[in-house]
């Protein structure tokens, strides 16, 4: 062949070599695990994006893209859940629960005075190793079924809880409860203190399960001991959970011994700190509301069940109003009957815009948003957790959007909240892993792991730039 | 063969005799059309019966039998349902509603004013025929997917409504919507007075649909033809539908203007009687609720749609107390989102808990009864409606027990008012049709008849008499 001068300038022909090598480097998917696609993608990011037709691609336990239909040309994985008819979402966080307790649901239900007439003595016949991991991996499923991708649990014989959690992929925070009284897991009074200490350091660098320590109220557990939870805490970094001004007994006693509300009281002995979990606050005045903020304090909101037991409404309006951390929670199977936070949604809705006399206060929006990032800030975990975006850890749920109750779909947060069921939730996704699949619920053993847990993963650097302005990990 | 005296009296040669022929007749099973077996029979009769294996057995439209499960085989049907694994209920009654507006669902959540921002301009710029039509089977599909069984309906061409309930197989009041401007199907003011007589006058003899006049409410309806509608309404026996006592300004208009209340209001115009349905009834006091008893009319109560709008809850506890005929109600997709009377379960039960400051009011077995017996109440059809007993029309449905959150089931009520979800409806039978199976939901065409329409059925008189104290027709 006979060579001829170029017409084209030296930069150019540069150019037209050069090309080939970009295109087959722009074209080479970047390896993933898994990757979601065509659904409705509601990130519960910062600027609350939604992607009508959208992709989640996930590498081991963490997110690395989420963004439009676009998004999937870029990447490869094994294993591609078609997501159409369905909203994507973070998964729930149910920030305070007794999830064992499933074996007493129904029990109690419609009388008075149920702690120590029904709760405590089944507690002390009934409870034992065997009941809490049987109860709690029942209540584990549930939650699974549910939407639910975080929980945090306080009961006895936590370490069964965790057991449960770890078999079903599940993740959590388990507290072991501490009483003044002999319990079931701890002859004598306080004994859970020495377990809480334990449970603590085994599960120290587990990548899905935490212990904490768990005062069960400040009317059952004394103000030394409460003062010694405080230090403990602080010296293994460990979360404290407590039920707080949720009895109007509580607030008289210590009103009458201290002269303090519940939340002065504990912030006196050192437990109002961001380590602290505090469930039902419904008893909390202004200055209340300010000191949670100020101490950056977490708040476990259980509607259902603070209406079930007609002990009245959390003003959760106002502490949002003030920055207070706050998420949901569905509180024990003996208070709320069930663990799935969807359950809550409708309720958190529609009570507040009762109890404010003002039907736009709580929206839908702001309502998924507690589900979500609220139950992640309330666990100070809102770096990792509560949204879909790139490098948080990958707890996404599928919520089916095609029952006729969810039928027309004009806005993703008012059907969820005012339309959808538990029953709708189709997949759910743990730190990377399927733990169900269009409603199968997979066990320890059937469980996929996507990736080795924990993995950093980090994309090539000749990555194609999104176009589309969606930022990938 | 030799033939020898016998050695026994003649009495007891004889019974030998006849016992042959006895047991012949005995064993003989009654034929019916359709037996629901083994499951988990929740009577709502006025023993409020349960039993744990039940058969429920129907001929034609009407239940023939319910009792334990012996009872089977008693019966014999070309069509028998295993019921296992789910609860056996009379079917929900929505006693107000306006289930077109499905196509509106989630439309105007949250915002102040929904009534003239956002549901009149809508309904001026786009309710039609065909809306009315598609919008009311879409609302009666998620009905009967829900577990309700009748419905009460009040909006625009409303032999829309009920051309798709005689399509769908649903029992239906259709209330044809009369007020003092041009609407959709009226261009002149109260044109629908004259659409709502020939609406009865055509559905006059049909065995699921009945017509009735529906005033909007007493702030668009003026006094003269509210008093024309009571007559009309005497001279028809026709049912009056209304908004009642729902608004502020309502009663504040009323006071100022009549001094009245709004049921002294519909009383002085002689539209509070035992045809009268009147939705929401939040403001009424111990004068109204007192009235509404001795007038013998019934009150639709839209837990869900009252709390979301912030309006306030209606003082059911103490019309229940008083003997007001009080059913549930969803209201319509705009309001409450969903048309399943399920979803109202868990918010009578809890809310009226918080509202009257005591856990004790509103137990589930109350709930239940108002979802189904007071709803048959409320429409004065307590003979034909709401509770599973021979003679009574066959409207009944199957709810599945076997979600995790509906495990353990240690009562019934329970279990259905605080973990059910109205996805767990598994079959729904109208007027002794199966309308949906297995959560399969048959078109007209599909709905197999178990036998002619209100045929009337009678046991054989050699029928076994029931050892077990089971009534049976």
């Amino acid at each position: 062949m006979i060579s001829r001068p170029s017409r084209f300038p030296w930069w150019f022909r540069l150019l037209l070599l050069v090309a080939p090598a970009t295109r087959l480097c722009a074209a080479e998917p970047t390896p993933a695990d898994l990757m979601i696609t065509h659904g409705h993608v509601v990130t519960m990011n910062d600027q609350r994006e939604v992607f009508m037709d959208g992709v989640v691609v996930i590498r081991g336990s963490r997110l690395v893209a989420v963004g439009p239909a676009a998004l999937a040309t870029q990447y490869t994985a094994p294993k591609v859940i078609d997501a159409r008819g369905a909203l994507v979402l973070p998964g729930m966080i149910n920030t305070h629960t007794h999830a064992s307790m499933t074996v007493f649901r129904g029990l109690g239900d419609d009388v008075p005075d149920r702690l120590r007439r029904f709760i405590f003595p089944l507690e002390k016949a009934l409870v034992d190793r065997d009941l809490v991991y049987w109860g709690g991996l029942h209540g584990i499923v549930e939650m699974i079924e549910g939407g639910v991708t975080t929980f945090v649990d306080m009961y006895y014989f936590e370490e069964e809880v965790a057991r449960a959690s770890r078999q079903a992929g599940m993740r959590a925070i388990v507290g072991q409860t501490i009483v003044n009284f002999p319990a079931p897991d701890a002859p004598e009074p306080y004994g859970g203190i020495a377990r809480a200490r334990q449970l603590i350091t085994n599960l120290r660098g587990d990548p899905l399960i935490t212990g904490a320590l768990a005062p069960h109220a400040p009317y059952t557990v004394d103000a030394t001991r409460l003062r010694e939870i405080a230090t403990l805490s602080a010296e293994l970094d460990a979360p404290v959970l407590i039920h707080l001004a949720e009895m109007t007994d509580e607030v008289a006693t210590l009103r009458k011994e201290h002269n303090q509300t519940p939340v002065e009281y504990l912030d006196a002995l050192g437990l109002l700190n961001r380590r602290l979990v505090a469930a039902h606050c419904i008893f909390v005045n202004a200055s209340d509301i300010s000191l949670l903020h100020r101490r950056d304090a977490g708040v476990a909101h259980a509607m259902v069940a603070n209406i079930k037991s007609a002990k009245g409404v959390s003003p959760v309006v106002q502490m949002e109003q003030a920055g207070v951390r706050v998420g949901l929670a569905t509180d024990g199977p003996m208070s709320g009957n069930t663990l799935d936070v969807m359950g809550q949604l409708g309720y958190v809705a529609k009570v507040h815009k009762l109890d404010r006399k003002d039907r736009n206060v709580m929206p839908a929006v702001q309502v998924v948003e507690l589900a979500t990032r609220g139950g992640a800030r309330a666990l100070h975990r809102e770096q990792e957790l509560g949204s879909l975006e790139p490098g948080k850890l990958a707890d996404v749920i599928l919520v089916d959007v095609a029952a006729t109750a969810m039928v027309p779909l004009y806005d993703p947060y008012a059907a969820l909240v005012y339309a959808a069921s538990p029953r709708d939730v189709r997949t759910t996704i743990i730190h990377g892993r399927i733990v169900m699949e269009d409603r199968r619920v997979l066990s320890g053993a059937g469980i996929p792991a996507a990736g080795p847990a924990g993995r950093v993963t980090r994309t090539p650097p000749c990555r194609r730039s999104n176009s589309l302005g969606i930022s990938s990990m």
